[in-house]
C-alpha cells in the first residue's frame, strides 16, 4: 500500500480464488458444465485460476476477446453477445482449432452467416425470458423453427441449444425475488428443451446471470451455467443479495486529497474513469457510487453504508462519510473504494495490484 | 465507414477545428488567456490544432496526463486538480524546463508541498463558489491568508491567483441560467481580485466551465479560461444549451445486430464500456445514453430525440426509436449515435478515426 500514489485497483487474490472455488464447486454438484464469462476480469492470469478449477470452456462477449483468450490457449470458446455480421472476417480468421460458437437471435443472421462463414461454428439460439434487451421469446416456434432450418441448411453451422441472460435479476433484491424470476426463466427453457429434444438430442440450456447461479440451486434441466462478475462480485451484487460484502474481491484505492469539513466530505483522486458511472441506492436511500472500506493488514473491510461515494466526476470522488470517520481519514491517506460494478471499473483500470503487490494485467482490446 | 466492424469514435475534424476557433477567437476578443483543458480529448494531435490557434498554456487533470503532454511539447501546464500530495516524486521528475502550476486547497497541503517539492511551482488557490465539490468559499479569507502565508514561506512556491470551476452550471439548462450561475461566479471572484491585487498585483482569475465559456460574455477582471469539452461537445452540452447540436464533433459508430419490432428496439453493438453510463433526459423526459444520428455524405445529422438509445450494459446499447427509423434501419448497418458525455466516451475508445478515415490516438495513460 505504501506505494501506492494514484487509482490503483487492489485483488484480493485468496478472496478471487475462494469466489471462483465457490461457483465452480456448485456447478460440479449440480453437474453443470461451468463456462465463465471472462468480460469481468478480462485477465488472463486470472483466467488461469479459473482452469486450475478444471474450467476448459470460457465465454466472452467480443470477438476482440475471443481473439486475445485464443492466443492464451483457451480452445472452445462462446462469444455471448448478437453476432454482429460485420465482424465476419475476423470469425473466419480465428484459428481453425478453437471450438467456436456463437450467439443468433433472427433467421437473416443465420441466412447471413451461411454465405459469410468459412469455419464450424456453433450456434446458440438467444431467448429472451424477460430481460427484453436481445432475444427472441421462448415460445415464439416460428422463429426459432426458421432458425433451425437455417442452421441446417449451412454445412458449417451446428445447433448447440438455447441461451439465456435473465438481466432483470439486477432489478430486485433478495434471494426470493431473484428465485422467482430465475425459476420462471428455467421453466420457460424447459419448455423449449421438451419441444426440441427429440429431433434436437444434443441441445443444451445455458444461463448467465451472476445473480441466479449465486442465490438458486434450481437448474432442472440446465446444462450450463455462464456467471461472470462473481469472481470479484460488488456492491450492486452484495445489494441485489449475491454475495457478503466480505466476498467482494476488489477494492479501489483512492488518494486522499482534500477534506470538507462543513459537510463531512472528503475529495479522493478517483473518479468516472475509474471507477464508471454505475450506482446503487444505499441504506439510507441515496445515490452511491462506490462503498468506503479501510486498508487493513489483512486486505479491507467495509465501514457502513452511510460512508460512501457520494459523486464522481471525470477525476473526482467525492465520499460522504460519519463524523467518526471523517476524523480518521487524512489528506495523504489512500483509501478503498468497493465498486458498485466491478466489472466496468476492471474494463477501465486495466491491471490489477494484489495485496501482496503483485500486478496483474488485464489483456489489450484496443 | 464502409471498414468499421465494430464500435469506433468518429470524430469530425473540420467540426472540431472549427469549434477550437470560435473559442480561441472568443478568448482573443475578450482579452482572455486560453489555457484548454486537454482532459477531454487527451490527443497529441488536436493538441498540435489548439497550438495552431496560439495555445501555449494546457490544462491538464492529472500529473499522468502532464507526464505525458511534457513529451509533446507543452511547456506551461496547469493540473486542475487538488495537488495529491502522494505525487510529489513524479511531480519533482517532471522536466526543469516546464513551467507547473498546481491547484491547492488548504494550508495543510502547502506546507506538505514545501517539505516534498523540489522544482518551482506555481499555485492556484482553489475557490468554490457554489458547485461544493473541491475548493474552498470565496469569503473565507482565513484560510485564503493561512495558505499564501504558507506560499510565501516556500522558496519555490508561486502564488499564480484564484482558480473556479462553476460545475454548478452542468445541472441547469438554457443561456440564462447559465449566465446567472457565472455571473455569480465572476462576481465573486472580483471580490477576491479587490481583497488581494494590491499585495499580489500579478494574482490572475481563472475559469474553466464550458457551459459559461460557450455562452457568457462577462468575463470582467477575469484573466484566463480553461474550457475542455467544447472541442467535441455532446448531448450534455446541447441540452444545456452550449452548443447546437450540429455543432458536435464526435459520433460513435455502432453496428446494428438485431431488430425487435415488438417494442421498436434496435440492439447496437457499443455499451458502457464505449459510452460509459452519464445520461440525460430527452424532449419527452425518458433517460437517455446517446442521441441517434445517420451517417451521411458530409458526417451524419442528428434524427430527433424519440430516437435514443435507452439503455447500455457492457457492450449492447439499445436504441429506442421511430417507426419510421426503425424500418431505414437494418441489421449489418453501422448508425452513428452522439455521447452524452464526450470526455468520458473519449476516455475509453483511447482513439478516434476521422470521417476522412486518418486514425488519431489518444495518449496512453496506462
Amino acid at each position: 500500500m505504501d506505494t501506492i500514489t494514484k487509482p490503483t485497483l487492489i485483488l484480493d487474490e485468496a478472496q478471487c480464488k475462494a469466489n471462483i472455488k465457490k461457483m465452480s464447486d456448485k456447478a460440479k454438484r449440480l453437474n453443470l458444465t461451468f463456462r465463465p464469462h471472462f468480460k469481468t476480469h478480462i485477465s488472463s492470469t486470472i483466467g488461469e485460476w479459473l482452469r486450475d478449477e478444471g474450467v476448459n470452456k470460457i465465454t466472452v462477449s467480443s470477438v476482440s476477446m475471443a481473439q486475445q483468450f485464443a492466443r492464451y490457449g483457451w480452445k472452445d470458446i462462446t462469444i455471448a453477445f448478437p453476432f454482429n455480421i460485420l465482424e465476419d472476417i475476423a470469425i473466419n480468421r480465428l484459428p481453425e482449432n478453437i471450438r467456436l460458437n456463437l450467439v443468433v437471435e433472427s433467421p437473416h443472421v443465420i441466412a447471413e452467416l451461411r454465405k459469410r462463414i468459412t469455419r464450424d461454428v456453433g450456434i446458440y439460439i438467444k431467448i429472451d425470458t424477460g430481460n427484453h434487451r436481445a432475444g427472441i421469446s421462448a415460445d415464439d416456434y416460428k422463429t426459432i423453427n426458421a432458425i433451425l432450418d437455417g442452421i441446417d441448411m449451412g454445412n458449417q453451422l451446428h445447433f448447440v441449444g438455447f441461451m439465456v441472460h435473465s438481466g432483470q435479476t439486477y432489478h430486485v433484491q433478495g434471494k426470493q425475488a431473484v428465485e422467482k424470476i430465475h425459476r420462471d426463466t428455467v421453466d420457460q427453457l424447459r419448455k423449449l428443451k421438451q419441444q426440441y429434444i427429440k429431433t434436437r438430442r444434443h441441445l443444451i440450456l445455458s444461463v448467465g446471470d451472476t445473480p441466479s447461479c449465486s442465490l438458486s440451486d434450481y437448474f432442472e434441466d440446465i446444462d450450463e451455467i455462464r456467471p461472470g462478475n462473481f469472481v470479484f462480485y460488488d456492491m450492486m451484487q452484495h445489494q441485489i443479495g449475491s454475495c457478503d460484502v466480505e466476498e467482494i474481491a476488489v477494492a479501489l484505492a483512492c488518494p486522499v486529497v482534500a477534506k470538507h469539513p462543513d459537510r463531512n466530505e472528503i475529495v479522493l483522486y478517483g473518479g468516472a474513469i475509474h471507477f464508471s458511472k454505475d450506482s446503487v441506492k444505499n441504506t439510507s436511500g441515496e445515490t452511491m457510487y462506490g462503498q468506503l472500506a479501510a486498508f487493513n493488514d489483512k486486505g479491507w473491510h467495509a465501514h457502513n453504508e452511510l460512508n460512501y461515494l457520494k459523486t464522481v466526476s471525470q477525476e473526482h470522488g467525492i465520499l460522504k462519510v460519519t463524523n467518526q470517520v471523517f476524523q480518521e481519514i487524512e489528506v495523504g491517506d489512500v483509501v478503498a473504494v468497493l465498486p458498485v460494478h466491478s466489472c466496468l471499473t476492471a474494463n477501465l483500470m486495466r491491471k490489477y495490484q494484489t495485496l501482496n503487490g503483485k500486478e496483474i494485467k488485464a489483456i489489450n482490446l484496443y
